[in-house]
């Protein structure tokens, strides 16, 4: 098996796709921000007011998405149908699990979208708690599933 | 102590840096991209002949630094200094560490931007893979070090 | 009635076009930016010499409706068909009134791209005309019209 | 007086600002947003609920101000110290105002950029109500206030 | 014949393509940069030992024609199918030679993303070899060959 | 003499300013267009008309300078203090001269951003003319001087 974005000589190249057909295509992604106990109450604490610091993330994530193709020197300029972000509030690890979910109607998949939406908005909350913890970590950005395309239906962890 | 992206409301503000000095300050961060043993074989191998995987993942990594005030809603657009980014084959975990360097003389520190750029260059590595290994898992996005600024030197694992 | 772009929590997300159609959809909408006579003079005289203000109010508006899906953070990145903007100066008022019109075969519709062409193209006239006149005000931005999509023809004024 | 963002021949050019020095100045715009009464009641309700209508918007206009230079074609690409966004809910005038802070300490004074953020977050409350209401209008953008340079202090309505 | 990018009055618009279809449409371009003897040694010798130069050079270029339209004030926004980039060392001349192919399936056609990413590539050499030498020249960056549309087939050199 | 954006290895890296002292630093470079007579025509009667043809240029050339770090991936994020463009009709060559002059107080360099500035200028005329004349050229984009910095005043065609 082969790198699909190099060429025979190991160099790099966008993916030819101009001969594949539009079809719908969904991809769900996660990530996990652990935190101190002292930052994750203060995540916590803003959430139950209601305030601003989820909602950030949720955004950044959301236009992250959109920016994927700038990011990822590769990806191709795809139309995004939608993205939404979740997020639970881990009492048991001090962490806050980040989930995304992305559809589009393209010649390729968007999986990249969902890993970069998870992907930024752990780096927001990142962002706006590290003036309290210089620990944080982000810890198993991963896909959880995917549909749609010629290599069809992935779901994490079954075999 | 307070999340101090957040006013008295809760709600979401760029932090007010006018009053701050320039000074030199650096961050270091890192990465690890987990692969399946072929994923990680094939990454290996383009590497042994030079080719491209890990030089496009670490141009992403350099160019995602310097997007990072605008991935990140409050970041401020800082002049950067210099950017490195650096990979670790390692066999025993079928797995790539990547580590960033970034430099700034600014009024606040360049954390986010070492660690944007790992967290995108492990990206990267992920789209050229992922036709091979849909099971691909980031884990580990944590800052290594930190000089300069009103809150001193950080090395992780110090207490 | 509900806002679209909220889930049932309040919370942002896209909305999913996923099963939507493309169809051929227009918007047009207009601003107005009111300025002293000292100003106005200038913007006029300029324009009489055919100078470069509006040509530069111009470029400004249609640039940035193909950036309203970076601006406006639960825009779709729609393809733009076309974009067109045309100005009025107008004596009585002091003021430059702009339009613009918009196209795209999308799944959903060009109002947010016809609406930051005009906003922009202001900010533009704003900008090359604040060393003169700190009183600037730009109002009145608004939907002239829009066509296709399942909600139909709208016109500005009509019931 | 003249447009100092145009030649002799009446052409653009950004005007040169490599005499100036660095130093500290602000500015403070507003916009406002005039809805229907059942658009103005869902962003209120929203808002009630403390949902997310406008934390977008503020995110938004904070972000925009960060692109003002990629915007507005002939602005500098300043460093920004500081924007923040404010929102009043008006029941009088089913109308949300909003408001902006930015400072820089810069050669060139920062009216664009808070001028930019208020747009934008106009804009993006538009865009999220303009389900339920196609006659929004956004008016009076305007600058409140400016501190600093050579130029000095300006207050809105003061002569 | 007249300039398609301009209205009746010479005032720039951006073409309408609503009414056009979706078809496949290639283009290809070149560029060559003209490097001193010493500049162009070191582009070899680094390339000799596979080094990062013309893979940076790669990178920028395919990165550059998914910028396009951000570039080009009266561009369309594209879907872009596919872009290759390759380098020729040519020891005769002391030069690189640049070639790009690019690939779309869209209502209008490629030529300008196959030029910004050789020209982007070439200023990228630039880059990197000017502390050696400041007599580099970018030289005939021009259209190879495009296919698909209504103008059809064009290859340079043929009448 | 070596390549100063690469490694030890070869690999790239961002050049490390962050000892340097800001300074006064001016660049100036220049592109020519290459047309056929007939493309010529139409660009010489649109400017003596005072159409959108050479202004649409200048902006375009204005704003990519703007870009030229998230263009050039090892180049830095530089503030730039002014940037203008000039162009000359040549009759005898039925081409078109560009000129940039761009200035920085920083601690790096402005080539880049020069040489963007006049290549972007160029590849926009080239994308309005391109419906009548497929084989536009552009040529000899160099640097024409440069002040300011180490290694002191440079000027084209000096020894």
């Amino acid at each position: 098996m082969k790198l699909t974005h190099l060429d025979n000589k190991g160099k790099a190249k966008m993916v030819d796709v101009s001969e594949k057909e539009n079809n719908l295509r969904t991809s769900s992604a996660s990530a996990e921000v652990i935190l101190t106990e002292e930052a994750f109450k203060a995540v916590k604490n803003n959430s139950v007011i209601k305030g601003d610091v989820l909602s950030v993330a949720r955004i950044a994530g959301i236009q992250a998405a959109k920016k994927t193709s700038e990011l990822i020197p590769l990806c191709h300029n795809i139309f995004i149908s939608s993205v939404t972000i979740e997020f639970e509030i881990k009492e048991a690890s001090n962490s806050i699990l980040i989930k995304s979910e992305a559809k589009t109607n393209s010649v390729t998949g968007i999986e990249m979208e969902a890993l970069t939406a998870v992907s930024v908005a752990a780096l927001t909350i990142y962002d706006m708690c590290k003036a309290i913890d210089k620990s944080i970590t982000i810890r198993d950005i991963h896909l959880l599933s995917k549909t749609g395309g010629k290599s069809g239906t992935f779901i994490a962890g079954k075999v």
